[in-house]
């Protein structure tokens, strides 16, 4: 089941991807890459920082398949997507709750930190994003107002408090993946962004 | 002789990132460096995504030898690059088909899927140049309108189909090379870009 | 004694980042992670090159305790820093300095090349700087107008020099880390920049 979700978070994130890359008038290549980058990006930063080589997606051809489908199809229906938005938005809410748990028990299994875990989990899902905006030349979105690392943090602090009490490591896992699921949703429908400092 | 071209490929690729760092008006570290990562981009990532540390430039010191004189060399004769232009081209195109092929060769030789071994490849030939726009902060050329990349993956196609065959193993690397090479400049010659699907 | 200026350094890595992130109006976590990123940024692409991992920062958590703890009194007292700027520019220089060799040490150590370990030294000092200015979408400061890398560049030729003679270990430190401080205060101090080749 796990397995699916993370099927389901790439395609929503190669998917978010590939729309930045069009409106950037990027050619098919680019927009192939862009796609990939967003999806494998921050798994593939998380993993070299902890010397996890040859990077995951290398050593399950399944990822780039997904994502090469998922950019044609982004392609194709570009027109539609925008009546897939809600769902393309909880597949990649999804997406994101599970890569940072993910992150985090790569982080336990190598001896780290449960402060360095959270990082690596926030890096985790956060990450493909940023790459995206690098190449495309933006100022990372995630820098300047989304709530979306926060919800990261909270989900792996939850996750460590939960895991104090002996409870079923599944029920951890989709607990702190709900945490951060929860607090996207909220934060999107009521428009919450983390305050900036900056005044004129 | 495969080395030999290797370091006109990596002499092609300096050059071609110390005449655009020269144009951004960078002072000449910034030269320096930008002519040293487009040389050496590419094979760093590759090496870094399979783990194959410490990465290729920092044990054979030639390298650097090289890139330092081809700095120094294209800010002297900057005024003159332009009647080199075409040997320019030919080295780059020469670097890539090589790159590409040993790109693969490594992700065999690391156990790889053929899928990630051309991925590897294309991003050996093809990421040098990406970091050089992007620390140029500029969205990186070949996401918007060269055929690069698809030379590399269409010469990486061909890899894997000729190795099928009993042929020797460097006729199956100069095939590829070719092809890489062939259909860079018949792109180039004969002005064909990727489309882009953006539309106003 | 290194710890401490260690320390030092990565607080005023940490402020630098930070001030930058503030005036590109991010919110709360972007500062928060351009502060992280200049003070580690560095030693962790020197940690990866090397294949030293799971990076130094994941293995101590002091600095992320320091990182956070300079970011928010950075924020907190941001219309004051300025009183503090004479400082910042002392810790960070001392930084740069500590940093370099450091990094030289680290590649002589994984048995590199001398030209290749100044090339560790100074990436460690300047690529946190990078990050930070690339994240921000910036054309890095010392491509453009800083003496910085080249004063990690000649402290690194001071320390293989005077490691040719029967010196000891922590003067050869300390009188490397020093050379790099001095370039840097009288480059800031009388203006001196490296020429830009570019004409009109």
């Amino acid at each position: 089941m796990f397995y699916t979700i993370d099927i389901l978070g790439t395609i929503a994130f190669a998917i978010s991807g590939v729309l930045v890359a069009i409106n950037k008038k990027m050619d098919l290549f680019g927009i192939l890459i862009i796609g990939f980058v967003t999806a494998v990006g921050g798994g593939t930063l998380r993993d070299i920082l902890i010397g996890q080589t040859p990077v995951s997606w290398m050593q399950d051809i399944t990822y780039t398949y997904v994502i090469l489908g998922s950019a044609i199809f982004a392609m194709l229906f570009r027109s539609y997507i925008n009546y897939l938005r809600t769902s393309l938005f909880l597949f990649d809410t999804i997406g994101i709750g599970l890569y940072t748990v993910v992150g985090i028990e790569k982080g336990i299994h190598a001896g780290l930190h449960p402060v360095i875990c959270i990082a690596l989990g926030t890096i985790t899902a956060s990450f493909g994003g940023v790459i995206r905006d690098i190449l495309s030349n933006e100022i990372p979105v995630i820098f300047r107002k989304e709530i979306y690392a926060t919800a990261c943090i909270v989900g792996g602090i939850t996750y460590f408090l939960v895991r104090m009490f002996p409870l079923d490591d599944n029920f951890v896992f989709l607990l702190s993946a709900g945490i951060v699921i929860l607090i996207r949703i909220l934060a999107v429908k009521f428009k919450i962004g983390l305050p900036t400092i900056y005044k004129d």
